[in-house]
C-alpha cells in the first residue's frame, strides 16, 4: 500500500497508509486530540475527519472552540436542519445551505405554502430528537445518477449536483436521511446542544432576482450556552435598532426587489423626514457660503473617462447607454464632475476663491446586490455634496470651516459617536500618489494644524490617503456592528489637472485651485438610516413625521374641538392629527408611543372647558395639563432648538449645548 | 422630338417639346405670370424654372407673393450668402444652406478662426453689390468627379455630392462662383431687396454632437420692406423674453451639448429660482392634503412592460441598461407606475380615499435632439407630479379641488395668459378608448360640471382625450409663440386594471379605484422657462435669486455699514449682497437694474447718521428714504403676498387678488 506524508503545523512529519482519515491522524497523536478534533485542515482545505485520503500534504486538526470550528458546528447544524425540514414536510425541496460567521441556513421552497416562522420551533424540537437518538453523521457516495435519483425532481438539488466536477457525490446520512454534502461537518453532531432557529425570510435562488424566491430558514450555533445567549441579546438589540425593522414598522420606506434592487422608495412619513434634512443641510449651508446648483445625473461617458472615474471605478458603474449619434450617456457615479462643469462655465477670478458649490446630487453605483442593505446600502442615492475651489494657502482656513459646520450639524443631530481619522499618504512609499511633495507636506500639515487649533481628537493613518489627496474620515458604526463613513472632507490635486482648471489671481496670472471634496450628512438614504437607529425610531420633533397626536375623549362629544385644534397646529406648519378611530382611550395612547409621535394629547370635557390640553411627551410616563398656548410655544421651542425627546438615549444633548 | 405633356391646376393640358423649361410654359401662357414665376412645382416637387424638363406631368407654376415663394427667395438668399462668404473667405467650408418659414441658414467651417457676427455687415454689403451688378443665376451641371475637383477637399461638401445619387451635380452659378444647389432658387435674384442676416451661432455637422461644430449665418427675406420689418420686429420681442437669452444673461442655467444635449446645469442663481419653486409647491401640496414621496427614476424595465409605456411610448425612452443577473433596468419616463407602487405597498380602505401621493419627480424623455430647447424642451426633468385615487363618485369633488390648487397657484405666480381645454373621447369612434362607457359618460360629464360650478371658460374637444380618459389641459405660449401645456388633470380608468388596484369598501369588498394624473407647475425645467419669459427676467422678491443689492456710497466710509444691514437682511433669510466693486455710483445702479434685483439700497452719510436706507425699487425711476424696519416690513411684505415688482407687465395683479 501507498505512503502517505503528512506535515504538521510544528514541522513534523509522519508517515500513514493512503486511505488514512483526518481523524485516525489526530489518534495518532493524541486520544485527547481525537477527542477535541471536528474538522481538519489539508494543504489549507477544509475536509471532514472521515474522509479516506489518497494524498499527503500540510495537515492541521481543528478542535472545537476554535475560530474555525464554529463553522464546522453550523454546517452540521444545516445539514442537521435539512434533516428535521425532510423528515417533517416530505413535497419540500432545498436550495443552498451554508455556514458562516453569522450563523447558517438553509433555502427551501414547498410546492404549496412555504415554511413560516411559526414552525421553527417544531423544526428546532425534531433536531434535538435527532441529536439525542442518534447524533452520528455518515458519510454515503453516490454516483451522479444515483445521486440525481436520490433527490427525486428537486431541480435545485439536480443543479448543485450538476454544477459537481466529479462522479463522487458526498452525501451526509443522519437519521437514515441522506442531504447533499454543502460544507465540511464533523463526525458527530454531540457538539450541537446551543442553536437556535431563528427566521425565516425570502431569499432568491442564486441570488438572483429573476429566479424564483425561495424561503430561506436563519439559525446559530455555539459551542457553548453563554455565547449563544450572548449572542441572541446583540440580535435583539439590533434588531430593535435595524433601521429596516424600525423603517417597516413605522412605514418609512421599502425596498421592492421584483422592481429594482436598492432602489428604495420613500413612504409619505420617511419621505417627510428626508425633506426636512434636506431643507435643513441647504439652508446650513447656504447660511456658511455655499452657492446650492442642480446639475444633471446623466453625461457624456467622456466626462468620466476625463475624471479617471471610468478607468478607475467601472466596476461601481452603470452600463453606459448608446444614443443616437452614436452618443453614449452614463448615470453618474459621482457629482465632483458636475461640480468642475460649474467652476469652468466663467473665468475664475482669485476674488471669488474660496467657491463653494453644493448640491443635494443623486448619483447611481452598481453595488453588488448581496451587498444591499435597506437605505444603508442602495444603488440610486442622493449626496449632500459639496465642491469647495481653494487657492492653495487657503486650505487650512476651509478646512476648519468646514470642520465648523460639520461640528454645527452634528450638535443639531445630537451626534456624538464618532471619531476622525486623518489619512496621509504613506511616506515610505510616496510614489504610489499624485506626484506634488510640497503641495502634500503642505497640506498634511495644514490639517493636522486646523484639527488641534480646533482642539479635536483625531487619529492619524499613514498609507490611507487616497491617489489624490489626504482626507477627514469621520467614522461611526451601525446598528449591525459595521463601520461607516458619516462625513468626509478630502483634497484633491488631481481633477484641477485633469479638467485643467484656473482662477486669475491678483497678479493678473493663472494659478491651479485646490478642490477639496466633502460631505456633512453622507447620501440621505444613509443618513436616515443612520439616524433612525441612532434615535431608535424616536425622532426629534423636528424631524418626527408625526409631531403631535390628537386624541378626543369622544368622537362625538370632543371630535370638533380636536379637529379645530388640529386646523390651528397645521396652519403653524405642524405635523399634526387627529385618531378618529374611536377605540379606546388606552389603546390609542400606546399606539401613538408605538409610533413614536412626540407629542400625543387628549382633548376632553375638562380641556375644552378651560381651553387646556393634556399632553403626554413621548418616553414620558405622565400626562401634564396645559394651555393651549404654552403647548405650542413648548413644541416650537422644541423644533427650534432641535431638540431631542426624553428618550433614555437622549440626555447627551445637555442643555449648555442648546443654543 | 419627344412631346411631354402637362396639366395645370384648372385641368387644362398642354403639349410641349422635351427640353422646354417651366419658364417656357409660363411664357406660353401669359407674359405676367413668366414675369411673376420664381418657381414651379412639377407632379408636386419643387424645380427650379430653367431646369429642361424629360418628363411631363402635374405643372403649377409658383409666383412671387404666394407662401411657397418666400422659401425660394430665401434659398436664393442662401447660395447668394454661400457665394459671398466664398468671395470673401477664399479658405472657407461650407455645410448644410438651407431655407424655411424662419428664415435661411449657411453653415461655415474656416480654419484659422470662425466668422463672426461683426462680419455680417459686410457680407451683406457684398450680397447686396452683387444682386446690383449681376442677378442673374445660371445652372451648371458637373459630373461627379468634377463637382469634386470643384470643392477642391472640402469634406463637407464632398460628403454631401457623394450623397447624391446621380453624376449630373446641379451648381448654380451667381457673380462666376458656382455653389452645389441645396434647394430651388429663383433664375433671378432681383426679388432679393429686403434681406437681413441676423447672427451667428454654433451648430454640429449633420446635427450629430459627436462630429465638429460649424458656425451657422442666420438670415432671413421677404418680398416687401414692411414684412422684413414686421418680422424684425417680432425676432427682437421674442429675444427679449427668450428664456434662454435672459438665463445666459442672468447666469441662471446653461446647456453644454458636448456633455450632454438636453441636459441642463442650474447654476446658483437658476437654482434659488428653482428650490423656491419646488419648496412652494410641495408645502401647498402638503396644505391640501397630499403626501409628498420620493421614488427611485430607475425600475425594471417589467413595471413599463405592465403599465403600457414600453409598448406605446418607447421611442421616447432612453435604452434599458442590462445588468448582471439579466434585469433590465430603465429611466422612468413617467412617475405614475412609482405612485402605484406606493400605494398598492398597503391594503387601501376606502376611508383613504381620496389618496393624494406626490413627488417632485426626476423623469427621462429622450427628446429628438433637434427638438431640444434650453429649459423648454429638455431629455431630464423634474415634473411636479401627483396621482389622486379616487373612489368613482369622489371624481367630481377630487377634479374641483385640483382646480382651486391650481388657481391658487397661477394667482400666486400671477399667470393670467392662459386657457382650459376639456378633451373627451370621439363619441363616433368610442372603439378606440378604453372600454367602459358608463365610465366615460359619467366622467366626462362630472369633469364639465366642476368646470361650470366654479365658473370657469373652456373649450370642448371631442376626440382629444386620451385613450385611458378625459382631461383637462391649460394651454398657454412661449416668447417664440410656442403651444405649450401648463397644468394637467388626466383621469385613467386603465392603470388601475393593468395594476389590479383596489380599495376595501364600506361594504368590506374589493373596488376599482380610479386615477386621477395631474401636474400644476408642469416640470421644473419648462416652468421656470415659461417664468422666465412671462416676468421677462424680472422675477418677484418672493423668486427672485438676488433679493436686494446694497451699494455703500464709499467703502472706505460705508462698507461696513453696508455689510452689517447685509449680515441683518441675511439673518432674516432675504438674499442680500453688497456691491464691493467700489465703481461709480451711477454705473452700480444702473448694473442692479440690468440684473432685474428687486431692491438697490445706497447707504452713505445721511443713511448712517438717520439710520434709513435709500430704496430704488426695480422698475422704478426714483429713490426713495425709508427707515430700516420699514425697508425690511416692506420686505418681507411683498414676499408673503408673492407680489409682483413694479413693470410695465405686472400691472395685472390686482389689490383684491392678493391675500
Amino acid at each position: 500500500m501507498a505512503k502517505l506524508s503528512f506535515e504538521f503545523p510544528d514541522g513534523n512529519k509522519k508517515e500513514f497508509d493512503s486511505g488514512v482519515t483526518a481523524e485516525d491522524i489526530a489518534k495518532s497523536i493524541s486520544v485527547s486530540l481525537a477527542k477535541k478534533a471536528v474538522a481538519a485542515k489539508l494543504d489549507g482545505k477544509m475536509i471532514d475527519l472521515m474522509q479516506p485520503l489518497d494524498q499527503g500534504g500540510k495537515i492541521d486538526i481543528i478542535t472545537s472552540g476554535s475560530d474555525e470550528s464554529l463553522q464546522i458546528l453550523r454546517q452540521g447544524a444545516a445539514q442537521l436542519l435539512e434533516t428535521a425540514v425532510k423528515e417533517k414536510y416530505h413535497d419540500i425541496r432545498i436550495g443552498e445551505i451554508s455556514a458562516d460567521k453569522d450563523g447558517f441556513f438553509v433555502d427551501t421552497d414547498k410546492e404549496d405554502r412555504q415554511v413560516s416562522s411559526d414552525e421553527l420551533e417544531e423544526l428546532a424540537s425534531k433536531m434535538k430528537k435527532i441529536i439525542k437518538n442518534n447524533a452520528t453523521v455518515n458519510r454515503v457516495y453516490l454516483s451522479k445518477d444515483d445521486a440525481l435519483k436520490e433527490v427525486d425532481g428537486d431541480p435545485y438539488q439536480a443543479k448543485l449536483i450538476a454544477k459537481i466536477d466529479s462522479d463522487n457525490i458526498l452525501f451526509y446520512s443522519i437519521d437514515g436521511v441522506k442531504t447533499l454534502a454543502q460544507g465540511v461537518v464533523a463526525p458527530s453532531l454531540k457538539d450541537l446542544k446551543h442553536f437556535k432557529l431563528l427566521s425565516v425570510a425570502g431569499a432568491y435562488w442564486e441570488g438572483k432576482s429573476s429566479n424564483p424566491m425561495l424561503q430561506r430558514i436563519y439559525g446559530t450555533a455555539f459551542f457553548k450556552a453563554d455565547a449563544l445567549d450572548e449572542d441572541l441579546k446583540h440580535r435583539k438589540e439590533a434588531k430593535e435598532r435595524d433601521h429596516r425593522v424600525i423603517g417597516n414598522n413605522l412605514d418609512l420606506f421599502f425596498v421592492d426587489p421584483k422592481v429594482g434592487a436598492g432602489l428604495p422608495y420613500w413612504m409619505p412619513k420617511g419621505a417627510t423626514i428626508r425633506r426636512t434634512i434636506e431643507r435643513y443641510i441647504t439652508d446650513k449651508e447656504i447660511a456658511h457660503g455655499y452657492q446650492h446648483v442642480y446639475t444633471p445625473v446623466l453625461a457624456n461617458l467622456d466626462l468620466y473617462k476625463q475624471s479617471g472615474h471610468w478607468d478607475h471605478y467601472r466596476d461601481d458603474m452603470f452600463p453606459p447607454m448608446k444614443m443616437d449619434d452614436d452618443e453614449m450617456l452614463e448615470l453618474r457615479p459621482m457629482n465632483c464632475p458636475s461640480h468642475i462643469q460649474i467652476y469652468n462655465h466663467h473665468i475664475r477670478s482669485y476674488k471669488e476663491l474660496p467657491l463653494r458649490i453644493a448640491e443635494l446630487g443623486m448619483m447611481h453605483r452598481y453595488e453588488k446586490s448581496g451587498a444591499l442593505s435597506g437605505l444603508q446600502r442602495v444603488r440610486e442615492m442622493t449626496l449632500n455634496d459639496g465642491h469647495t475651489f481653494v487657492a492653495p494657502d487657503q486650505i487650512q482656513e476651509e478646512f476648519k470651516k468646514i470642520l465648523n459646520l460639520m461640528m454645527e450639524v452634528y450638535h443639531d443631530f445630537d451626534i456624538n459617536n464618532y471619531t476622525f481619522r486623518l489619512s496621509y499618504r504613506d511616506p515610505k512609499n510616496t510614489k504610489k500618489y499624485f506626484d506634488d511633495d510640497a503641495m502634500w507636506n503642505k497640506a498634511q500639515t495644514m490639517l493636522k494644524g486646523a484639527m488641534d487649533d480646533l482642539g479635536l481628537d483625531y487619529v492619524e493613518a499613514e498609507g490611507e490617503a487616497a491617489f489624490y489627496g489626504p482626507k477627514l474620515d469621520v467614522q461611526t458604526k451601525t446598528a449591525l456592528g459595521n463601520e461607516e463613513t458619516l462625513s468626509t472632507i478630502q483634497l484633491d490635486f488631481m481633477l484641477p489637472e485633469r479638467f485643467d482648471l484656473h482662477y486669475v489671481g491678483e497678479d493678473g496670472k493663472e494659478h491651479r485651485p485646490v478642490m477639496i471634496h466633502r460631505g456633512i450628512v453622507s447620501t440621505m438614504e444613509r443618513f436616515t438610516a443612520y439616524l433612525i437607529e441612532m434615535y431608535k425610531g424616536a425622532f426629534p420633533t423636528w424631524l418626527a413625521p408625526d409631531q403631535i397626536q390628537i386624541i378626543p375623549v369622544s368622537d362625538d362629544k370632543h371630535g370638533d374641538y380636536a379637529r379645530k385644534l388640529n386646523e390651528k397646529f397645521r396652519a403653524l406648519k405642524l405635523r399634526s392629527n387627529v385618531d378618529e378611530r374611536g377605540e379606546k382611550m388606552g389603546y390609542l395612547i400606546r399606539d401613538a408611543q408605538t409610533k413614536k409621535i412626540p407629542y400625543t394629547i387628549v382633548v376632553g370635557d375638562d380641556e375644552i372647558k378651560n381651553n387646556t390640553v393634556s399632553v403626554r411627551k413621548y418616553g414620558e410616563d405622565n400626562s401634564r395639563d396645559m394651555s393651549i398656548d404654552d403647548f405650542i410655544s413648548e413644541v416650537l421651542h422644541d423644533i427650534a432648538t432641535y431638540s431631542r425627546n426624553d428618550d433614555d438615549d437622549a440626555k447627551s444633548k445637555s442643555v449648555d449645548k442648546v443654543k
